[in-house]
């Protein structure tokens, strides 16, 4: 029997014990920021148990000078916040036809929150980069076992040096002002703006600069784009920047409304470059309105959008979301598929019904 | 929030606590007959509490002789056993696109079993049908509140002449050869061979014959097609019979294979004749290759297939199984779209990976 659990527990869709999933319920995507106890959770492993007064953080490999950071080294040196939305490659999931094996997320695995620490930039140069240093490699203090793969592994990705030494590639300690909690990677973690989620490392214990490619389970076997079709051997597209996308965050779906005027309510984000139109229709695509888009105080996080509907006639309506951003990159009506469902991005439907108000 | 909840309960993956849904894990589908512990359940009411010493069944309305029936009685009338698969008529709602809100069922909604009881219309000719009859109503002993209505209903679901006195439409008090359990709807309840489940009313209380069409909430507003854009007040079309349909029951998606032989199997029905043939493709749909096809002791029993899959290559495969019957009905890549997600009937695809045994 396939290992599907899910719960509602608290203010998170609880999709597996352990290792935590859990999922933001689209309800409370309304905000601008999504408190941590809402924040969707992604574990691969079980959460490692730290002593924060052990606790150091290593930087090794291609530098001048290896380091090793505890927490209040890494408190005194300069920081930044930054709002950034984070969202897990595998979101939207179930939407995908056919679904992949595993965890099945329905659009709960996004949040966008404000985080404060210290540029990883700010760290390497600290160390001093040698000329040979080709990527950085972020290793958490999570270990495990994954299917079809012999012993234990360590959750690691790594990025490249663009990415690496982009200043808003964050270490970050604190989310929403208050210390990370266990969940999210306490005392840090990676915050990697524009990227799915997979590379912004949890429970950071190493940083390791390599003079070649890695070439971890995760990185090159795992969050990768797998064809139909494909040979299990051949060299495959890593999963990286976060696809324009939209959600309706109200209403949800199967809700009766009263007729009358309502505001449909929703968030739209994309990796490459600030959203730039979020259109809105009510008749399954026939015809598209524009929506009121804000900006975010962020390139980083979520925008929030509204749509006021006079929804005047008693029936069936199904409402949709799509989003384009400033490259012109646009939501498709279905994404193309791959094995693992990564990056899905097709347009958010909400079938509701209108009632008259009798 | 949505009110989503799911995990795997001994052998039932359960959707929802109370009133209980939960469904037949795909693998233990791989037999002739469901045991019921793995049976799927899908209650609209708690499960009513009944003392079988009081219990009677009392049969009603347009009749000569109006009856009340005891435990003892129904089992002294004669008895038929019937071989007969029930689903869900929101069976495999999580593949829909855009889904609807609440049971996402995946494919877990369908179940076949042996059934043993008093045909329904032994029971009519007791009572003596009077000129007049033109539907029975068949009223559960469970009820509650249901979303948009007001008060409290019964479950109850109403039948035509030419059904109901079907001479295999069941009064059943057994389920593969024991009394039904009470989740399954103990003392009776009604199996309505070749329909979506929604009919085969459990916990059975009362039997009314109407000179009236039934306008029960279940009946003409909830188990109901659905249309984008319809009107909420206009009349809908009954979902009713078996749309064809079948399944991979092995391996499951995600499965990792090691490259071989391999027996890929599954079931097959239709509430409109036998199936005739079960097609089954291992490239996404581009070729297909007819499946061996097993008949089952009972019309409407599901029947097994196999498949002999030389998986030579290692790499990443979508299996799918295409099931026709014998009116020539055949199961389409995507099903039309419904407002509750009902009679879905799209071709099951299941990915998987192949490795080479190094």
């Amino acid at each position: 029997m396939s290992k599907v659990t899910s719960r509602v527990s608290g203010e998170l869709t609880v999709l597996n014990e352990d290792p935590l999933v859990a999922g933001t319920p689209l309800s409370t995507m309304d905000s601008e920021e999504t408190p941590a106890r809402s924040f969707f959770v992604r574990n691969h492993f079980p959460i490692p148990s730290l002593d924060i007064s052990n606790w150091g953080l290593s930087v090794t490999g291609e530098v001048e000078r290896p380091l090793r950071l505890n927490y209040d080294d890494l408190k005194r040196l300069p920081s930044k916040e930054i709002g950034a939305l984070l969202e897990c490659a595998g979101n939207s999931r179930a939407t995908v036809q056919p679904p992949i094996e595993g965890l099945l997320w329905d659009h709960g695995g996004v949040g966008s929150a404000r985080w404060a620490g210290v540029p990883l930039r700010a760290v390497l140069e600290r160390a001093g980069l040698l000329t040979t240093a080709k990527e950085v490699l972020l290793e958490g203090a999570d270990h495990g076992k994954e299917r079809g793969e012999a012993g234990e592994l360590s959750f690691a990705m790594s990025l490249p040096m663009d990415k690496a030494l982009h200043p808003d590639t964050l270490l970050a300690y604190e989310m929403n002002g208050e210390a990370l909690s266990p969940e999210h990677g306490y005392p840090l973690r990676v915050v990697v703006p524009g990227w799915y989620g997979m590379t912004s490392v949890k429970w950071l214990a190493n940083i390791k600069v390599l003079d070649h490619p890695f070439d971890g389970f995760h990185q090159t076997r795992y969050y990768v784009y797998v064809e139909e079709g494909a040979e299990n051997g051949s060299p495959k597209e890593r999963v990286t920047s976060l696809q324009v996308k939209s959600f309706i965050t109200w209403p949800d779906r199967g809700h009766l409304l009263v007729a009358g005027r309502h505001q449909i309510r929703g968030v739209a984000w994309s990796g490459r470059g600030p959203v730039s139109k979020v259109e809105v229709s009510t008749d399954d695509g026939r015809t598209w309105l524009d929506a009121n888009l804000e900006d975010s105080k962020s390139p980083y996080a979520w925008q929030r959008w509204g749509f006021s509907w006079e929804a005047d006639r008693p029936g069936y309506f199904l409402l949709r979301a799509r989003a384009t951003d400033r490259e012109g990159n646009v939501q498709p009506a279905k994404a193309q598929w791959n094995y693992r469902g990564f990056a899905n991005n097709s347009i958010h439907a909400v079938p509701v019904e209108v009632r008259s108000d009798r």
